[in-house]
């Protein structure tokens, strides 16, 4: 059987590769106003399933939803002097509502700390007060010169997390509990992605933060995507807004504040880091559809099999979908299927039920396993289980693979035009990153040489992992 | 015990008992933007309750999630006439992005009828691609003059499904049965809510559609809430957008659309339908907490009680909360707990554990029963599905005493000044609409004498509803 390659192949060229997976495999497409983007069914289940893994361990970690409004006066984005620089060139800006000109223009957010301060400045009273946890999933603006699909777009979806403590100790622990508990825990037990995790250099921090944590993928092509990110804010915006608390003695004291979050370039990072010349690739805890049973040209009691076969995927607890479009042809859907990146199908035909045994096929490795059809449920699970393993494994190899231990600015360069480079802090420091700025190379973040997170103030021998990001 | 009145009575001022609610159950409050509203975390975990459940009846009518931009060119809107008619007054424009003035001013999306008709007219080719059906969760800015949380917001919350079909009588039942499978069932048997459907008159279509049906509330002070509404679009975005498809006999058709949506004013709904003097009220199946285990002052093995009692629950698989805050008083929390209309409560004490039996007391009409601590979880699932079918019960009998069968407009006004008329609609007609109208009082519906549907062009004998709205 032959098949027509669908994709330009990675290593010719892996932008337009990337371009056509999100158009054959209908995740998504550019919006009619510049870098906005409409996300197609398929991409937007697996962001609803990005959402219910991430839903559930911000709620383990106590926050609670809640929803602010996107409209923000263009005076409040004012009030914290770091933030408004860093977010000003980014703005939308409504001018007009109801038919009138508005008195004061209307900012869109960009991000919700200082319509979130405004609010929490009223709610918190007490110390009995804190921790105050809250989280939203909401669309944000900021205006984006260089878009791309998923990637970087003027908007996109995300969620917010925003707290406040009574200690800066405490806010620091919380920041560091989401980095690992919700954001590591999701990108490597779910999306099968050994993430780097870190703190980012003082020129690459949030606007207004005083630390910033972050998470940094590998793509196939060897650079950097920052997929998430944990904040401790100090007591900057609850200074600028007013956020106190009465301490148990009595006394008044701003609080101390994080803010985290992760956004629909999530899936963007899915589809570069495990994506091949076949299409997406998608780990089985996260995918929409974990199998795909495929009714090859009907006849034979091949009905009769397909419903067998789904009826134990279904006591097994397995995503499925069945696909009975005999009018195409088979090859033509199993391509379609490992375009999308659903990591099994299983083929059933007259020859199958014949035989007894269907065939199982794995989308990662292309392997394939006779079942017999009443016990695909139980092979299903434990096919899952292993590729799920087996993906985060060749993640891994494939990133250690490109991670080069270096010395000097020089060798940065080079490593880092297939790879990540790892070199001491000292080695790098402030200038040296401007320096490699240039080259477009930038720390991703410093961590200690372990892999562990900076502790503030305590750590001499931090290393610097620098690549080319997205 | 005495507890002091925290909320205006309903009687005395039913608008200002409304924002009462709002305030002291902690569920939103506005923006500083005018008409913008902040949903705190338990007015947004009713949200998320009301989102789960209408999400799961979405996707068993076979549509999928997607998400289309905020952002829509101006130049978009103006293509369906009586759309931008409807719309420009209430419109949103951003004016200014990334720092500079923009060529086309882009319009914050009101509905998106507009940009989705872009894009389905690109995804639909064929009569196999139909139908096309696809739903969305996303925020809309309608410019509001009158605000009122929840019910009547510059920015709220919503889904919005659109569909395309092969024949105007495949659109007209896929609306209809919206209506009934998704919207009216989750209504009556989750929100407990007797709401009458019928069809919008031709003056309060929406804009752009050929017939709209709607589902009508009754408040508690017999004012009318338009709960949701399903539209037939005819071929007239179609026609504008050139969405076509070759039929099977290969003629090139204009499809055939819906769309459909309801919003977080169905919050609102929930609050001034079920809510009473202490408070709000929700049926148990909607319920965020559907019991809270109040532990009274400790001692005497109580948190033991209460960690039985817990259990229980948790087995039972009733949504739960343990409110051990003794440093309150009892008789605070249980109001607070009422206030958020909690559907049960259970009190553990060292008297109730002395006694081996604990006391649940129902929120909706005060009702206590006793119960041993490992039981609680089986007679707490009966008694929510006791208050499930009772408070359906309770509004379709506060409902029918409040609906007068009338036959002249003065009859009309007098029956609407606390509750709904219904009266022929050949007594009232267009003029008598528009004369009613200056009075304040709108026809919410048109349905047959059963209270079913109109069926196009063949009902002569159609009875009209009319009401105050909120």
């Amino acid at each position: 059987m032959t098949r027509q390659p669908v994709l330009t192949p990675q290593s010719e060229d892996f932008p337009r590769w990337y371009q056509d997976v999100l158009s054959k495999a209908e995740l998504a497409e550019n919006g009619p106003v510049r870098g906005t983007m409409v996300i197609r069914p398929y991409g937007y289940s697996i962001w609803e399933r990005m959402q219910a893994e991430l839903d559930t361990r911000i709620k383990a970690a106590g926050a609670e939803n809640a929803y602010f409004p996107l409209f923000i006066p263009e005076s409040y984005l004012r009030k914290e002097a770091e933030h408004v620089e860093g977010f000003a060139p980014e703005l939308a800006v409504v001018t007009r509502g109801g038919g009138k000109e508005l008195e004061e223009p209307v900012v869109i957010r960009p991000t919700s700390e200082t319509i979130i301060n405004t609010y929490f400045s009223k709610w918190v009273q007490s110390y009995r007060d804190l921790p105050l946890l809250v989280n939203q999933w909401a669309n944000v603006v900021r205006w984006e010169l260089r878009p791309r699909v998923f990637l970087r777009t003027t908007e996109f979806l995300w969620q917010e997390g925003h707290t406040c403590h009574a200690t800066a100790g405490e806010a620091h622990d919380y920041a560091t509990r989401i980095l690992h508990d919700v954001y590591l825990d999701f990108m490597v037990n779910v999306m099968a992605l050994p993430v780097l995790v870190g703190a980012k250099t003082p020129s690459e921090r949030f606007a207004g933060a005083i630390n910033t944590f972050a998470l940094e993928a590998m793509m196939r092509d060897g650079k950097a995507l920052q997929m998430g990110t944990s904040h401790e804010l100090g007591q900057n915006f609850a200074k600028v807004f007013d956020t106190l608390f009465l301490d148990s003695e009595g006394r008044q004291e701003h609080v101390w504040q994080t803010s985290w979050g992760v956004s629909t370039r999530l899936v963007g990072g899915l589809i570069m880091a495990h994506g091949d010349d076949r299409g997406l690739c998608i780990p089985p805890r996260l995918a929409p559809v974990q199998i795909v049973v495929i009714l090859v040209r009907g006849g034979g009691g091949s009905e009769e099999a397909v419903a067998e076969v789904a009826g134990s995927l279904r006591a097994a607890g397995v995503r499925h979908r069945v696909d009975s479009d005999v009018e195409t042809s088979f090859g033509r859907r199993a391509t379609g299927w490992e375009l999308k990146g659903v990591p099994l199908r299983i083929e059933v035909g007259p020859r199958d039920v014949e035989a007894g045994l269907a065939t199982i096929v794995r989308r990662d490795d292309g392997t394939k396993t006779q079942v017999r059809m009443g016990e695909a449920g139980s092979l299903a699970v434990q096919l899952l289980e292993q590729i799920q393993s087996e993906m985060l494994d060749q993640a891994r190899l494939r990133r250690d693979e490109r991670v080069a231990d270096v010395d000097t600015l020089d060798q940065v360069r080079e490593s880092t035009e297939n790879g990540f480079a790892r070199i001491p802090w000292s080695q790098v420091g402030e200038s040296g990153e401007a320096e490699l700025a240039e080259d477009g190379i930038s720390i991703r973040l410093l961590h200690r040489p372990d892999g562990s997170l900076p502790r503030a103030g305590a750590d001499t021998e931090l290393v610097a992992i620098a690549a080319r990001a997205y």
